[in-house]
């Protein structure tokens, strides 16, 4: 079944919002089953939406529209889509009595504009709304369905929730399944190369690869009889996988970095400190991103200037003055001394430079992560040589996520 | 002018990416005084991705892709367009030199796979990216223009901002100027109040209000004959809003707080140090991201733990047991710690729940903020209330650049 998602607004093209609803809805779309086709954007304009409405229905068996439900003149979805459709709006009694309540509850009254909104499609199907004041409808025709829900995001998510997923379901007969597994350490390119066996010739389980900040990610699909079929097909998938690369693979589920390792570092019973330099703090907000990582992370050491790395976290300043300040033996130390101070079981360091200047024969983007355990210290060289100091900051804190994460499942 | 957005990428029709590019696309190209009439989303497929680009063109004099240049085989973008506008494409060998140094930089080898991305139009205009391996291109035939960018944000960005802007402005006969404004502690409706005797009727400058994250900006913009016609109306304007909003104004040449905060620090001779619990390096990250920002910041405590807050801060265990350790004393005490602990000029420290829980009869979004200078010290609440921990995280982090604005320009 071909699904085309339609979002009516001149916002969207003004760019003063984000279209978080066509991939809200092609992510729950894409989980079903269905096959997501297109993306339209129309201002609130009849003539254009009439048009796009079409050309949307040319290519697609169900079309999703999203906004331009509202009560104001500009409102025109529900409308254009019933002319399309060939259906006529009557007042539903049942929206009237929800919209009088929805103003009550707030003190307000409601506008003459709001009956509007009551006026739903004669024989289609209402999803009544709890979150908001616009219903969503749905009407079939010749082999044809058009849905229209409103366009802010918590309403749309509520009735997508509470009826309209449920709705669409008599459409499929088939099932989606589908996983995610997130690599680190190989570019996109070298990636696909290496997965050439199991992409070349598949049409079911699909592999595909993708870039992500910083790094690369696998999209396992499958579509089948039952989801238990789907299921098992990309299991077995992802064993062929991980037999070709695993040794970059990090997730088989979509976390992110950060949050593989503080569940690694909770399951070990391991603690966590930093000491930072150029990032400033950025590895520091990265773990506290994650709820619960007050169990593995406690203290942090934000040395940005030369004084801070030796009063605050005690490194020896003739190091400092013999190999500078952007050093191994310096990234090193801060590691040990962070792991000192703090007295957790494992402390990660960074010094070098983000630019976008930079000194002594480095380039912006040259670091050293120095990191100190129980048992050993050590330290890995960084370039990420990007054009802007936010990227390589960025680029930065992924490679002392990275760092932690080979320290402590054994590959450092 | 009338452009189109195409955005290529099956990862878009699956929801695991939102199309950023178009919200900042369709802002840029309006701002700039093109009409942007609608959005389109295909996946990696030619024959859809053809009489996608046909439709667009079917409403539209220009049209932008974003997404499909990679070095893959689904990547085909740069392949359909030049089909469909008739150009051949043919090896540009500076771009295998481009290629090749940036694979020498990492240290790594390029794959013969990229080779594709150095085929560039015969007749059409290239742009070289610094910033990534996928060189954009424009290709004019018959008053209609097609540009292909690359679907990574900080390329395709990187990209518009270093060559297919300036482009585009060839395309304009009127030109536009425009100005941010960035205020701080008034709500977009007051603001939009406050300002009605000139947004009222006003046709050229426009002046628009509209929501950032925690604060609200004033986009004035004029449209003229020539650049200075256009910027004279600007500044004229902006001296009339000065005069009606004055004291929420903070920049008016769209700087953003972090950067005033230590450009204010620098011409005062001032410098900053910070005690993080619930934002966790989030402020001191923050203030960093300003290049030069060593100058005023060297020193940063990120105590997430109490024992962090005992031991590394100093801050004494009695008063957290006694007031608990989300509160105004302790924020105060905090901040007091930081500033002697660094022997900063000013210290600002927060403390409070970021959620998802909370505790002690707080909400997640409620924090003290405290700060401390040679003269006094004291603290604010924070009430941000939000539903994602992320979100509070990121109000926390404002209202604490809030609190040092505040504090240097001696408003506090």
């Amino acid at each position: 079944m071909r699904v085309s998602i339609l979002a009516v607004g001149t916002e969207l093209l003004f760019g003063q919002t984000v279209n978080t609803n066509a991939a809200f809805l092609s992510k729950n779309l894409q989980l079903m089953g269905f096959n997501v086709m297109h993306h339209y954007v129309v201002g609130d304009n009849p003539q254009r939406l009439k048009e796009t409405l079409a050309e949307a229905f040319d290519k697609a068996d169900i079309v999703i529209t999203t906004g331009g439900l509202g009560p104001t003149q500009d409102d025109l979805t529900k409308e254009i889509v019933s002319e399309y459709m060939g259906e006529k709006l009557v007042c539903d009694e049942k929206v009237i009595d929800d919209l009088k309540a929805f103003f009550e509850k707030f003190g307000r009254k409601m506008s003459q504009n709001n009956i509007k909104q009551a006026y739903m499609p004669e024989n289609g199907t209402t999803f009544y709304n709890d979150a908001g004041t616009a219903p969503a409808c749905a009407i079939e025709k010749d082999g044809k369905c058009a849905i229209c829900l409103p366009g802010p995001p918590r309403e749309m998510t509520w009735l997508w929730n509470n009826g309209v997923k449920s709705y669409l379901e008599k459409f499929l007969d088939k099932k989606m399944f589908y996983k995610v597994i997130r690599t680190i350490g190989i570019g996109e390119s070298d990636l696909e190369t290496e997965l050439l066996p199991v992409i070349d010739g598949q049409t079911d389980p699909t592999v595909a690869t993708y870039a992500k900040e910083g790094e690369c990610a696998i999209r396992v699909a499958s579509q089948r009889d039952t989801l238990e079929e789907a299921e098992n097909a990309v299991n077995q998938m992802i064993q062929r996988i991980d037999a070709l690369v695993g040794q970059y693979i990090y997730s088989t589920d979509d976390e992110e970095l950060k949050e593989v390792v503080v569940r690694i570092l909770k399951e070990k019973g391991l603690t966590l400190s930093s000491a930072e330099s150029c990032t400033a703090g950025k590895f520091a907000a990265a773990i506290t991103d994650v709820p619960g990582a007050s169990a593995v992370y406690g203290t942090g050491f934000v040395t940005y200037s030369i004084d801070a790395k030796v009063n605050q976290l005690g490194v020896d300043r003739n190091l400092i003055e013999r190999d500078g300040v952007v050093s191994s033996t310096v990234a090193e130390a801060m590691a040990v001394q962070a792991r000192n101070k703090s007295g957790s079981d494992i402390a990660v360091a960074i010094t070098g430079y983000a630019g976008p200047d930079a000194d002594d024969g480095y380039k912006a983007g040259d670091a050293y992560i120095g990191y100190a355990t129980s048992e050993k210290s050590g330290y890995i060289e960084v370039h990420t040589g990007a054009a802007r100091r936010d990227w390589n900051r960025e680029g930065f804190t992924l490679r002392m996520l990275r760092t932690v994460y080979l320290l402590i499942e054994g590959r450092l």
